[in-house]
């Protein structure tokens, strides 16, 4: 098979509105927003003018609409989730501090008053967290625990003689930790304990703590520390904050979920303690899908940066010739970019499907648990898959640069240190492909809530005879798909977008399948249940990855199908091809091993995907200039246009 | 099968002295040389500061004997390259830019003026570069012009009126560009320009220029830009240089290889000025050598941090137990550490051959062409292939450290920023690898010198009928292995070491077969070279992959079969098995296409991976401290003793 060269009329603007989606408009006014000069980054200031630079640039973008998206209407907000995350997703084309401290200030701490609060939490704060007069934390993770949120050790002790809660770091262990905004401007803090009263414990809740009083003097009680000097996203001051006996009022317990009364009787509208803290921290997913939309914004910048170098770079001439050929030309170079752009497109339309999805479970305020675990679940898997693909992009944009990668003013060294926190913060990955895995091998969700990681899986395993895999998320449009096996013929064209749908979804019903297999038959043989979990944990994990690279194929497929037909859907089925192709042929040892592909047809996927590069790379520059990431944006010499 | 838990009585001092090799005086020296407080890194400075710091760093170096044994003993010097280069490894657990500004200096300048030019600027400089009262330039790379140096557009026009060469930059694409020295403390330059004279060109020579005068000022006609802050290296002052007809005296050409009379009249002892160019180069060999070996270092350190970070950190608890986890004990955090560990050891074992290599070439002055090409191909394959494995490892270690990797205190973030432009200077790896395959497919060195890569490899498949594959730098001991092809016998044990070497050299000698066959095809058919050349490309640098690989895991199997019979020699013989099965892994989608191994075998391998981790994981402590590694320099929090 042989891919032919494509004579196409490209129309630009097209394939930039199939990317802006369905919140066009908030875009392109985020874009209007980061043309203003007073975003414009500013070249060697220390460590505390960095961090109070980016506050100044946080209270122009708190006038602008961005997070007003977050808010309700009643405090000054325009409520509308979906706009909210597509704005956040192109302001991660401007500077990711930036973008990283409002993130703290309105999705992470306005999200958790919102989200975890209530009537009363929302009438004394959200209009001032809104406007940034009361800058505030996000202070859940501690020096000991991060991933293992249920196991945190800060605690709120409820204490009915003055109605107060008082909250205490046992050791610096528990310190909260890597929290923004708490070594400069944080006044308050969401502060995550475990709730004690009558001396019971109920678990995890979120309390509201002040830290810092209104000209900026630490309250008694409370010790900051600088985490000081990070890889990247130096605006962002994160410190570590401890607490000795600070008492707060009982009104300070965010009590969405748990409550307790003056006499500190505890109740709550969810009877387990499992499955209400779940439901916390489900309440908090945005932040998840927000820093996954900003990775893919950020490896979008790195390669339009890379691509006009490699358009623009010559080096070597060709045989019998004077003329220096441009890098992109060459196979090696258009190997390590063209894959990764199309992955890219593939992973916006995923995340445009998501953001859909979030948008309709929390505008519909629906109490439909399987669509909010459905939501959670394809969070989790983009997040990951989408951040590990960011930090894998923007080094091999680095690289493909050479050395002019490496100087900061052409902006990818920035892009590289800024993001490289985003695969293990908001959940680090490898815990969440974990959390994917579990959720898909369940489905039985009344019982879940009951069940440790680990439990869950030996329940499946034990009381399910047959495993029922329900694809979590599939759309009927490629259920049909998903019930064929894939055959090995090799007549079937490597473009037949059905066969690639086909081969990448049987990997995704297979590894779970057998997964499952596996452990039912670890835990039947009485074995020790962790000894089970950790050695199937590498097939737990590409069972995950399986089903994150079926669900992005599939929105990939979706959004081309749904074109007008023409030449510009021509390109984008193309850019298809490649992102399918190049899929298959990174997991192909497997498919090769399942006997889904022979080695004569494995070897022709190489050559498609060699061919596809080939084909393609004229119209990188389109592919690229399409994201419509702002020129003043782009201020690295070697990408200016 | 099943790998068994290993039982051993481990002694740590064996492990490092078998890491430590010939030059284990030199590395104890260098550990005890950075321990002096002089080196603690200071915080918290200006980009100047830190660079003068770092100045005031390298005279301290500079009084130590690691420089010395760079340079001949007329000279102040120890001239023993090998230890040298040794010295440099262990300093590379130090201050990445205290390194390269080192580096710099006596390794790229004063080897350029030792090994290009003659008695006479011997005399009259190597002293001073020695103790830096000359601090210098390597100043080859320009803006337009990194991997092809041939095609440099600075001149050197020698005018016989006034005995003097003139220094041109015709335009701005022609600066010398990522200069270490230049911005800020550089009195001298090597720079690499086109000779012309009596108006022909000669190709690229070095020439001395000044630059600076000894109060620091700027020479008339030179201009000098800053290039600014880098990902990392910041104590690094590099700099752009350009030069409006700089005249410096016909004594400053550099003229080992090709020399200019008074009247203009060009002479050179090599005639071909294609070889000449290369014989230049190759001279400059050592520099090459010496990034790798920095690479591993830098991976050592990174695993150091991580694995004794993954000792003690714990997270989640198992089923029925109060009990927390080590995340080290976890099967998904091993698969990360334990391979990257196990090929940080071979990847040392290949270094050391290497640099023995190189010491044996140098010291015997030898002129045979052919241990110099071996030494350069050998160079090259482990220069690309330890940079990229720094960069993965540190990136792992980082992750693996979760938000603690990404402070700036926990030095892995350091590692990463610092390390990161390894994989392009001194030679773009993609560059660099294909210059392994062209070398590989030659092995006819008489005509080689007149060509260029795509002539070198359309010469081999016009004149060849059969290509001859003699496997370059392969030792007596394995070449009976490359004879045989390995069987898809099921009853091979996989930890049967030929056998692991029998599938890693068979995948060497049959890309390298393939790909000679298929220039030879096109090239036949009489196609465009340049067409016919890219689309062979990334079979080009599979074939030089492979070769790295199989040189690599034969020196980690020499290495072990050198060791007397013991417990310590078990766990070195399991880790190197982890090496060569996950070598065979990773790649295992290749030897299921070409038959090596069945769907079965394949899985088998995954499965022996797993069973190694879980073997070695025990011993991961031990094997992260024989590296030898000062306490003073592991000054992260999380990874402190």
């Amino acid at each position: 098979m042989t891919i032919d060269a494509l004579d196409l009329d490209i129309d630009v603007a097209r394939i930039r509105r199939l990317l802006d989606g369905r919140w066009a408009d908030v875009r392109d006014q985020a874009r209007e927003t980061l043309r203003d000069p007073v975003f414009v980054p500013r070249e060697g200031l220390t460590l505390d003018e960095q961090r109070d630079h980016i506050f100044e640039q946080a209270l122009a973008i708190s006038k602008s609409d961005g997070p007003k998206l977050l808010f309700p209407k009643e405090y000054g907000g325009l409520d509308e989730v979906g706009g909210a995350i597509s704005g956040f997703e192109t302001q991660a084309f401007g500077d990711l501090s930036l973008l990283v401290k409002g993130g703290v200030q309105w999705g992470l701490f306005g999200g958790t008053v919102r989200n975890l609060g209530t009537k009363r939490h929302h009438d004394r704060y959200l209009e001032d967290i809104l406007s940034l007069a009361l800058p505030g934390c996000f202070a859940m993770t501690e020096t000991g625990h991060g991933s293992d949120v249920q196991s945190l050790r800060t605690t709120a002790t409820y204490d009915p003689a003055t109605d107060e809660f008082v909250i205490s770091t046992p050791d610096d262990e528990a310190r909260k930790d890597y929290i923004g905004n708490a070594a400069r401007h944080g006044r308050m803090a969401a502060v995550f304990a475990q709730l004690i009263t009558n001396d019971e414990s109920h678990g995890v809740h979120a309390f509201l703590v002040p830290i810092r009083d209104e000209t900026g003097e630490i309250q008694p009680g409370v010790r900051i520390e600088d985490d000081g000097i990070k890889a990247g996203l130096n605006g962002v001051d994160n410190g570590r904050i401890s607490f000795d006996g600070v008492r707060i009022p009982r009104d300070n317990l965010l009590d969405r979920f748990g409550t307790v009364a003056a006499d500190g009787t505890y109740s709550s509208s969810i009877e387990s303690e499992n499955k209400r803290f779940f439901t916390m921290l489900g309440a908090l997913v945005q932040g998840r899908i927000s820093i996954s939309g900003a990775a893919v914004s950020a490896a979008k910048k790195a390669l339009l940066i890379a691509v006009r170098y490699g358009d623009r770079r010559r080096q070597f001439k060709a045989p019998d010739s004077e003329t220096e050929i441009a890098v992109l030309d060459y196979l090696a170079h258009q190997r390590v970019l063209l894959p990764a752009l199309a992955k890219t497109y593939a992973l916006s339309f995923a995340q445009a499907e998501l953001v859909g999805e979030l948008h309709e479970v929390q505008t519909e305020c629906t109490d439909d648990d399987a669509a909010r675990r459905k939501l959670e679940t394809f969070a989790a898997a983009l997040k990951a898959v989408s951040t590990w693909h960011a930090t894998k992009t923007i080094q091999d944009c680095r690289e493909a640069c050479g050395g002019a990668g490496y100087l900061a003013e052409n902006q990818v060294a920035g892009l590289k240190a800024d993001t490289d926190v985003f695969t293990t913060f908001e959940g680090d990955n490898t815990v969440l492909l974990q959390l994917v895995a579990k959720t898909l091998l369940t489905n039985f969700q009344a019982e879940f809530g009951e069940l440790d990681s680990i439990g869950t899986v030996r329940f499946v395993a034990e009381h399910v005879a047959e495993v029922v895999i329900e694809r979590t998320g599939a759309r009927a449009l490629f259920q049909r798909i998903v019930d064929a096996i894939p055959g090995t013929d090799e007549d079937t064209n490597l473009t037949d977008r059905d066969y690639q749908l086909s081969l990448i979804a049987f990997r995704e019903k297979h590894t779970l399948e057998g997964v499952a297999r596996r452990l039912k038959k670890g835990f039947e043989a009485d074995e020790d249940p962790f000894v089970v979990f950790n050695h199937a944990q590498d097939h737990l994990l590409l069972a995950a990855r399986a089903h994150a690279d079926a669900r992005i194929m599939e929105a990939f497929a979706a959004a081309v199908e749904r074109m007008e037909d023409g030449d510009t859907k021509v390109l984008m089925s193309r850019l298809a091809d490649l992102h399918a192709l190049a899929t298959i042929e990174a997991e192909r040892a497997w498919f090769l091993e399942h006997n889904r592909l022979t080695p004569t047809r494995s070897k022709a996927i190489t050559t498609a995907v060699n061919d596809l590069c080939h084909a393609l790379r004229p119209f990188a520059s389109d592919l690229v200039e399409a994201f419509g990431i702002p020129d003043e944006l782009i201020t690295a010499p070697i990408a200016r246009k």
